[in-house]
């Protein structure tokens, strides 16, 4: 834990173990990078995958801000998922279950065609389970055409909100309803492109993602 | 628009009606907001609700970097929804779905009561509508623990993905399914409080926001 990982704002909400921050990564597709760029806060959403101790991040090396990632910056890594809503007795007490996982340090630039092919399976395997081995193989124009980083989860903080509301005595007794109202994120019906050909039928590993 | 507001990279998913920003502002319930801290990057997950022209944000005056935040310092607040993976015919030509809008500013704090008492209602029933009217009116000291902050809706942008799969012609062939799997989010089942006393019934307010 560093100065800047140690959470001091309702540390009873923080979480040590580095399997906790594996789930919280693992249950997001996307994060919010924050770096600086010409002494400004910049925040660009960018898909994710967890491989191993290590989060990857893609995009173009068309992408300006992508290339400045990939400069050598440090970089504030924030993945956010959201649980439920905490209605208490009062607006104050009033509060949302989350999941939050926070990762600092600076990107280094996967660039060997070998290893960026180990990183592109792996987050397309996490993103979508299964279909890495039914796709051609990445053409080489494709694989100039993609930036890959990865950034060691070596400093990091997560906060874990999940709890019941937390009223005080005196306002137990207040006449309002108080609880918890879930949130779950879900897969709805796939929808096939306009110009699909030959019919090949909805994947298995389709069903073992939305299920 | 400003020069770090303009989308270089797919502009064509760029939007520009101030419409657009104001719903996927109010789609979502938590921003990213990143700032800069003793030089480095740090990007923390905040409840936000939009209410006319502002976003409004706020945390706990004892929360050092919620106090940093209103210090005058600028901030780019990142808002995703992730609405659906795109499944092409490629890895490369595979994304997802999403609505992201980012907002630069300096943010202002919110400090007389009457208008902290306005903007803590219009976060309430933002996340909550409807509750504010049945919850107690907010203590003195709850109101002094809180610290409001609005940032005004001035420089922005707002980048909706929502295409179907973009294959190359030559990839029209490959034997693969191809389409768009699209992601919910829902609330579930509420969860009553272990401590609620005297049987209030779910309120009905509730129903619209779960319906």
């Amino acid at each position: 834990m560093t100065e800047r990982t140690r959470i001091r704002r309702i540390p009873e909400k923080a979480v040590t173990e580095v399997a906790a921050l594996h789930r919280v990564l693992d249950a997001a597709k996307v994060a919010h990078v924050a770096f600086v760029h010409d002494g400004a806060p910049v925040n660009i959403p960018v898909a994710t995958a967890r491989d191993g101790s290590r989060l990857l991040l893609h995009g173009s090396t068309g992408s300006r801000l992508f290339r400045t990632l990939a400069s050598g910056v440090g970089v504030c890594v924030t993945v956010t998922l959201l649980d439920g809503m905490v209605l208490a007795r009062s607006a104050f007490e009033s509060s949302m279950h989350y999941r939050s996982a926070m990762v600092f340090g600076i990107p280094g630039e996967v660039s060997e065609v070998a290893d960026k092919l180990v990183a592109l399976e792996a987050m397309t395997e996490a993103w979508m389970p299964g279909r890495w081995a039914t796709l051609r193989a990445p053409l080489a124009k494709e694989l100039a055409a993609t930036m890959v980083l990865e950034l060691v989860l070596d400093e990091w903080s997560v906060k874990i909100s999940d709890g019941d509301p937390d009223d005080p005595p005196e306002d137990l007794d207040e006449p309002v309803w108080a609880g918890v109202l879930p949130i779950t994120t879900s897969y709805g019906v796939p929808v096939p492109a306009p110009d699909l050909r030959g019919g090949p039928p909805v994947p298995p590993y389709l069903v073992d993602w939305t299920s």
